[in-house]
């Protein structure tokens, strides 16, 4: 059977995403390293999943503030292990004006900077130094701040979306008067998280705390969410830092408490990233192109009406009076009256994952039905109704393909967590070619076996389980 | 008469902008040179900006996407007069990552990069370059792109929100297939940001052409809106530009026409940033403090319980309750019920320039009475109603403060927009310490004498008036 992306994700997983991206219109590749241009309808899904997201965070509390760009070295030098996590990624700025010197646009030597600024990899030291003024007394805790920005990793091997020298990501950073506390608004936010993955992108998550090896570099405690994609790979969708006193000790984060005395604030950081529109986009998508759940997707619906010569005016005309319906009932839509041929229109929008197509030919429109189909089930949705049914049924339709495409990954999930009582296991597992999570105690892990399974295999990781912290998730990750 | 900002603006108007923006929490110096810090308070009322503009800009068919930060030094080349205009302040990447060197964290220099990248001054250069491939044919004419994002300009003498090396702002780029609709696009623009800064800024402009001399670099018309302080200097809060077929030959925008004739596009760009925030607490605020109009304050109302400590409880759950009942009216409201005293609470409140104040005391509780201020008019608008009427009528009365605070302004600029027949007069006028914006003949500029009024008193040429443009506004300026 022809499918609109080839490779098939079972002939080529990694090349399939890349055309996907490009059939779906998603983003390109940018003319500088390792960064992406997020394209109209790319960013259009940013937008809600934003938008959602900033309002459950300003709901915890959080208040949206802006911190700059660039960072001055020695802040980022205060944190020893914070540099050793982010030294060797870090864009630096070194000069402040271009000058044209033997005919070459260059920087201009007067202008070098005696210090240096690299451009924020993120914001923990430039906020803990805010934090060092803003915080004086047990009035002014518990303080909770977010920022909606880009950062920045330079990036060797990119991958648009899942790994890209620029990204962009909310951070939020929060002060607390005890350990208890911060602790607790990192796991609140972890749980924040998890909802909204769920409720709004359709997408379980297996969550559960870092190990020592792989935590954040500066945390005490990481939380994180982890993605299980279609070819068995985890995705690392969002993290909450319990940072403990390290920044607060680092950047002098005091407060004078109820007794009279000076003490160290306990610091949190959180942060969801665009990375996330890589687990949305290859968790859900199929052989056809993009699969979008209606909570973000830019058009719920796309009408297409199937004319001809004859009565295009008159179909178009009708089309677009029942796209105003919809979008009056609030529903996002589409109306494609543009002079493509309707075959062209219905591949164009199953690629780029309208959740319901509403076909219109010139009968329908004299009987009063129109032809819907399910961009998640696909042909085998395909029915007619009237025009009144689907005025009355449309928001039903979109709530239940939000719950069946949640389900079909839980569904599908099951099928890919594993089990092993040992390394031996997890080692024929691997070597079998078996895809997907492996559940195994963790103190099986703590040896040179694990590590040159780690090598061979390039599995990790992933986190403790939540539900037995003995136990943790070893995968193979984007 | 005790003021809350002192110095007071007679006394020294740049000394009071700056403990303005202190005592309303808006903002504060960053330790990077130039950039600053926006608080929570401050960033609310840009996210209320920009939400509003956004909504109109996307209402003239603009699509939002997102392009990198860094701009490749061989792009910014390639267009001389817009290289001319920004060089001086480009923030220069020159290392992709930092070393520890003898004790020091520095720029490694095997990361050194062969072509550096700059910080983005404004993006026509990189999106120039992706229409160059998103353009083909007359159908994907016009193309309507728009980014909210970060740009930065390095700047020696900064000043929160009007000056700063980082700032954010909307910028928007779009191809045409001819100069007529280019020109047209750029003119509409013009026109929506009038509207905008007009309806929800309370501010009203003054709109016109810039002069040849202040053109921005690498455009044939720039249109600008003109802002006028308190202390009559010109404050520029946004232009659009007519960029000819400057950037679409530098990068090659070509469509194939319908006649089959491969034809350079001919593109705008437009943009407002944070510096509008400038404008919006000069323009309208007191020495009291800040004063915000009600569309764009975080809360339109603040209700403070005048509690004693025999009733605070009972007073304080009231005043919640007329909260709840505001916020369900669709009303932003903040209660402060926090442990200060009430004229503590009172003064924090009108310096962060909330528009509507509600007192509660104990009687009026009994009486279901409310005390209301407007922070526009002072003490002299300080009123008992009851609460059935402020239910009914807070929403008239926000309406009716944001009416008479943009009709406040019209009529002090109207004192401060001279006339004036010839450069005698200009200097006299000057001379004389005459304040504001002065109308003259543009040709009567075009001299070494202008040129010698400019130096001495630091005047700019404006814009032409749009209602006869052989007359130009000239000012001094921010």
């Amino acid at each position: 059977m022809k499918t609109a992306i080839t490779p098939t994700r079972s002939e080529n997983f990694s090349e399939w995403y890349q055309n996907l991206i490009t059939a779906a219109d998603l983003a390109e590749n940018a003319p500088v390293r390792g960064c992406m241009t997020i394209k109209p309808y790319g960013w259009a899904i940013w937008e809600l999943m934003r938008d959602e997201l900033d309002k459950r965070i300003k709901a915890c509390g959080a208040q949206n503030a802006q911190f700059p760009l660039l960072i001055p070295i020695d802040f980022f030098n205060r944190e020893a292990e914070h540099v050793a996590g982010f030294a060797k990624e870090a864009a630096v700025v070194t000069h402040y004006r271009l000058k044209m010197i033997d005919g070459t646009l260059q920087p201009d030597p007067e202008s070098r900077l005696t210090e240096p600024y690299i451009i924020r990899p993120t914001s923990e030291t430039i906020i803990g130094d805010a934090m060092s003024r803003w915080v004086q007394s047990y009035r002014d805790l518990p303080l909770k701040l977010n920022q909606w920005v880009n950062v920045m990793r330079w990036e060797m091997r990119p991958r648009l979306f899942l790994r890209t020298s620029e990204f962009y990501w909310q951070e939020g950073h929060n002060a607390f008067a005890t350990h208890d506390q911060a602790n607790a608004d990192a796991r609140k936010m972890h749980g924040v998280y998890g909802d909204y993955m769920r409720e709004v992108l359709a997408i379980p998550s297996i969550m559960g705390e870092k190990t020592p090896e792989e935590r954040f570099a500066g945390a005490d405690h990481t939380y994180t969410l982890e993605h299980i994609m279609q070819d068995g790979k985890a995705l690392q969708a969002g993290t909450s830092h319990d940072l403990g006193q390290h920044f607060s000790k680092s950047f002098g984060i005091q407060y004078l408490d109820t007794d009279g005395v000076l003490k160290h604030a306990w610091t949190t950081s959180w942060g969801v990233s665009t990375r996330m529109m890589g687990s949305l986009f290859m968790t859900h998508s199929d052989d056809d192109g993009l699969v979008l759940p209606p909570a973000v997707a830019p058009y719920q619906v796309v009408i297409i009406p199937i004319t001809r010569d004859e009565n295009a005016d008159e179909l178009n005309a009708y089309a677009d009076d029942l796209g105003t319906q919809l979008r009056n009932a609030g529903i996002r839509v589409f109306v494609d009256t543009s002079d493509m041929r309707a075959p062209d229109k219905m591949w164009k929008w199953i690629k780029r994952g309208v959740p319901l197509r509403v076909e219109i030919g010139a009968r329908e429109m004299a009987d009063g039905c129109v032809t819907i189909t399910r961009r998640d089930l696909g042909k085998s949705s395909k029915h007619s109704i009237t025009v009144a049914e689907l005025m009355a049924d449309v928001d039903g339709i979109l709530k239940q393909i939000q719950r069946d495409m949640y389900d079909a990954v839980v569904a599908r999930n099951q099928t890919m967590i594993h089990n092993v009582s040992d390394l031996d296991e997890l080692s024929d597992a691997l070597a079998n070619g078996t895809i997907g999570f492996f559940r195994i105690k963790y103190t099986a892990t703590q040896n040179e076996k694990f590590d040159a399974l780690m090598d061979t295999y390039k599995i990790s990781r992933r986190c403790l389980d939540d539900a037995d912290s003995d136990y943790v998730y070893v995968a193979k990750s984007y």
